[in-house]
């Protein structure tokens, strides 16, 4: 693949790709959001089956988990079928485990797709083990915010959170952000200072604002609190470049 | 856990974490390396069971896998049992999917450990499915290289590897690399630049130079490229700083 194919793609990693090859492909900046959620509706046409949404609660999500997600989904959106929502602050993005199988009019994308293949976020099957997280974004696309269960699967040191797992939910967050803005996107660069420890099993925020957009640049940073903001863990700063689709799928 | 706790305990991701326990306790920047190794010997004793070292190759390793092994662990030292390693340039390091459990004298870090909790870089169970990987340093411990082969599990874009998967790589090797120089380290600082996409399912190399020291701070500089070193994937910087183990297990 292309060296500008980059970190492509990046919106299929919390809306399965599909959205992006849906609309409006000339035109990587044209607004995605309202787009791609509604794009979702049509989703088991292009699977076998109705797939996964991980973004929902499960059984080992914990009280913390519950609590936030509950928070945060009552101040979204309320959404009729085939309608846009109305109302609400706040907007849940389906997550699922599976990238793109199929571009507009049934391509099989053979060159870049192997059915194997699990986004590496969501590999795990035993629910509570691994990564558990929902995203939400904010109506007015400036913040998004992620609650993270994080599970025994990703420990670093003895007992606690892997730095790499913590960069990974980074990426995953600010990459999601960013393509939402102004889809496709490649991440430039990701620098992040660890402050502070994050125990297995906790649940903590991950927050993501963007700081400033220049010509195809979109700079965001982003932080990971303890769940009532008072403990730091991580900072980071994130910077996306959006590309033409044209560029993506040249091989 | 204090603050300073940090990310901790680093060494341990590919060396158990046992060998800083059982060395100079409050002399943090003794020599490690020939220490971590020697005490990898004893380590049936801490454990109930022999653990299964992931650095050795399986039935999963491709031949660019393969051939690359073979070609660093022929310049590795010899070792006879009880002895130092003699002669070659390169050190294979051991890589395990469990921590520390016990301190010096068998004591339990009941607070600290799960006994479910697995390496977030060998949790996986299936080889081949994520990260398969091995690590040498030199000699002269200015230099690591860790051959990957990146598995089917760690999607991000479609068909290529994660971002977040790559920075965990780049922690991994930077991190064991500097806690064999001066361990414990916590990592202040990681900053990633991604140039162009790994494939699913491709061999890279992840090489670590140490840039400087000062003090109880460690500059390292890592690149990810292919194989034969052709064509650039990721370069990194990343700062680590160490601490007295009295500060390790301030709860």
């Amino acid at each position: 693949m292309a060296r500008s194919l980059g970190r492509i793609f990046r919106g299929f990693q919390s809306l399965c790709s599909v959205p992006f090859m849906k609309t409006e492909l000339s035109h990587p900046c044209s607004s995605m959001f309202r787009t791609s959620l509604r794009t979702m509706a049509v989703l088991p046409s292009f699977f076998s089956f109705k797939p996964r949404d991980f973004s929902l609660p499960n059984s080992s999500w914990g009280e913390e988990m519950m609590q936030l997600y509950k928070y945060y989904d009552s101040q979204c959106e309320v959404k009729t079928d085939g309608e846009e929502g109305q109302g609400g602050q706040w907007k849940r993005l389906p997550s699922y485990n599976r990238s793109l199988k199929y571009a507009t009019g049934g391509v099989y994308l053979s060159k870049i797709i192997q059915s194997k293949a699990r986004l590496f976020t969501r590999n795990v099957r035993n629910p509570g083990a691994a990564f558990e997280y929902v995203l939400f974004m904010r109506k007015d696309e400036q913040k998004c915010v992620c609650i993270l269960q994080a599970g025994h699967l990703l420990e670093g040191p003895p007992g606690h959170v892997h730095g790499g797992a913590i960069a990974t939910m980074i990426d995953t967050v600010t990459g999601t952000h960013a393509s939402l803005l102004c889809a496709p996107v490649v991440t430039a660069n990701l620098s992040i200072d660890y402050r502070s420890p994050i125990p297995l099993g906790s649940t903590v925020l991950i927050e993501s604002t963007v700081d400033k957009r220049e010509g195809r640049k979109t700079f965001i940073s982003c932080k990971v609190t303890s769940t009532d903001g008072s403990k730091l863990h991580t900072e980071a700063t994130a910077l996306f470049v959006s590309i033409s689709v044209s560029h993506l799928l040249r091989g």
